[in-house]
């Protein structure tokens, strides 16, 4: 394991570094652009996150001793390539949605200008940043509003690799869920963490009854109590006489969560514990969240969904090469082609607030931003330093927040269909 | 960041060990089981992988005080769960299927024994580890058979969480890709490592041919050249009036795969470079790779389908108290249950070799192990070290290799269908 980000890449990056420094183009101006082709599954819009990891990991794109000797035991480099990486360091630009953001189809998500040689070698990094970030911030973001103001549990940890788990938990915080179980997540991130209790506390005891007073005497009775290791029914009416009528809630794991929801909503006001919270979980998405909106339901634990992107587990974006020189390029063989040129994007707006239009446009072209409009990329890294300011993960989370109260309300369905807003492509000189 | 992975771990499985501290409950000695219900969309096995990484990662399970201050800082816990943490040191014992074992819905895959304290703050990182990487194995393992001995290589760094990544390249490795695009996949594991050039590389340049020189100047007549960023035909005839009749390889990543590479092979062929060979990428999964095996292909790209496990990015293997005090326990209320008991397995095969059956019984019975049979699960760790000699990843590669044999053939379709052998339970003592 090396200790910085230098080998997170794929080895054809240092083969083309290699092949251009011997033939001069490594110092030729590029811009790289990030961009998804297209949203998952018909989806409406999606949530750039990872922004603030990619500046992090930039910083920790270095290729020291221990690199270098990994990188020449593969016998793919030349001692060419190896000893200009040894001095390689990042100067460029980077410009960019902000997180929070929202993006659609061909949206200039990102786009890195320098050499060759220090822009090529991020491809791999940099989209496995947003690839996977964006990925759960999207997903996350159809259930916050789904979930149509209850509280959201990201309890998903288990279910993706150990590291992934922690920026799962970061980008659905971003996209509105209110707390997560992952505890490295609040260490790393400042995310709130939330969690009581499993089955297996109460299989530990020799009664339901001595797991639950074990638990109140230890958590105090706003804790959670799970009531469906046995018996709901006894499980809630153990829980409210162990605890009292101001037992703080009650997770429901297993069953037809609609039923049991009404029946332990309706079996807790007949016990006198009125202000008692009903949270469930288990295998919840964005559509059964929906589903349970007309449900006595306080909070939902939402675990593998989000964490694998509901049915979407990658947000499909590419790094491509789109100038060179000044001069736009672009691939044309095929379905895959691109649009060449850097670009950059306005989002127009009506009088009211409401997006109307993403308009991605050359650059180096002027565009008239009206007085509702709005830039939407910012400068992200200057001359290789991260610029002062950028939004903390507060503020991208309420930028996230204003950017879907101002989308059309179509744009919030969880139906497939276009994209909340149309793109644009203003690409002539 | 801390530096360990003890807050890789959920919230509750803390406050449930800070409850079990103060009712003396945290000291029984309990077993827990990781298994999967069910194999996904109808698979017909399972790959185990990830078992190496979990005793790494086991070693460094430990609560430092960076990690006891932000756990402080949750405001969640008491000081007598903080004070027992700072002690802690796993000191029970892990039996389970060696990596490269195959693995069927309620297979024992991993058993933890020791006091509830130490066992249950395992739960989340023993399964984020395995439920990523078992589910990258599986997948490719599919991919593997399609490809009938054709060379699979795993390039699907960019599609997921970069620390994901370089576990998912070792995983694919694992069920038999012959190489990962990932350098740090090869720092870190040994994997070996493959990649030449993006069409990034011809962009730079100001025609093909230019590029194929670079390409071909740097790397040597044996590289790979990329040949359709503009027209495949050209392409193909510039990289080999380049490089000559000995060029290594041509790689297509768009396009109709299938024609593609007939038209490609024939144009290979009439220009004299018969052994030239023709590496297909783009969008490839069990199933295209399948319906190729008729073209004449010599190697396959393969990225998103495998590193987000084709469709299951989770193998949905979960960690469930299984015994207390010698005790079976088990959850009852709903479709969830679980069996309960310590539980061992044995894997019964035809003298010729071909496994018939998987027996999974409780630990402590008697069981009949015949000639030809195996018992499947091994000593992993024992008093909280892990035990000398377990398996490297060349010999689970060799070992999953042989599994893969011993399965009746219709095990091996990619149709969904019934797991490759039954499992019978003989929980009665």
């Amino acid at each position: 394991m090396t200790s910085g980000t230098a080998l997170m890449t794929d080895q054809y990056e240092l083969t083309m570094l290699d092949a251009a420094l011997a033939d001069g183009t490594a110092d030729r101006r590029c811009t790289f652009e990030v961009f998804a082709r297209s949203l998952p599954h018909g989806r409406r819009y999606g949530v750039v996150a990872g922004v603030p990891r990619v500046l992090e990991a930039l910083g920790r794109f270095r290729f020291g001793d221990e690199e270098i000797a990994a990188l020449r035991a593969t016998g793919a480099l030349s001692g060419r390539v190896l000893d200009h990486l040894a001095g390689l360091h990042f100067a460029g630009d980077v410009v960019g949605y902000p997180e929070g953001e929202l993006y659609f189809p061909g949206s200039p998500i990102l786009s890195v200008t320098g050499t060759f040689a220090e822009c090529v070698l991020l491809e791999t990094l940099v989209l496995s940043i947003l690839n996977h970030d964006c990925a759960i911030a999207s997903a996350a973001a159809r259930m916050t509003t789904a979930a149509a103001g209850r509280r959201l549990i990201e309890m998903g940890s288990r279910r993706t690799h150990e590291e992934a788990a922690v920026a799962a938990a970061r980008a659905a915080y971003l996209a509105g869920f209110a707390a997560t179980s992952n505890l490295e997540a609040a260490a790393r991130h400042g995310v709130p963490t939330t969690g009581t209790s499993a089955h297996a506390f109460t299989l530990l005891h020799d009664s339901e009854e001595e797991a639950f007073r074990a638990q109140v005497a230890a958590l105090g009775v706003g804790t959670t109590l799970l009531v469906d290791t046995y018996d709901i029914t006894e499980g809630i009416e153990t829980a409210v006489r162990v605890a009292g009528p101001e037992l703080g809630a009650v997770r429901i794991d297993s069953g037809d969560l609609g039923v049991m929801a009404q029946r332990a909503r309706a079996q807790l006001d007949s016990l006198g514990a009125t202000g008692t919270r009903v949270v469930l979980s288990g295998d919840l998405d964005e559509h059964a969240i929906a589903g349970l909106r007309a449900e006595p339901v306080d909070a939902y634990g939402v675990g593998t969904s989000v964490v694998t992107g509901s049915g979407a587990p990658t947000a499909g974006m590419v790094y491509k090469l789109v100038e060179v020189e000044g001069r736009p390029v672009a691939k044309r063989s095929s379905s895959k082609e691109s649009r060449g040129g850097a670009k950059s994007a306005v989002r127009r707006h009506k009088p009211t607030g409401t997006a109307v239009e993403e308009v991605v446009h050359r650059r180096d072209a002027a565009i008239e931003v009206g007085e509702h409009d709005r830039v939407v990329p910012v400068d992200l890294v200057k001359a290789g330093e991260p610029v002062a300011g950028l939004p903390s993960l507060e503020e991208a989370r309420e930028h996230l927040r204003r950017n879907l109260v101002a989308i059309p309300w179509e744009g919030l369905k969880l139906s497939r269909g276009e994209p909340a807003i149309p793109t644009t492509f203003v690409l002539d000189r």
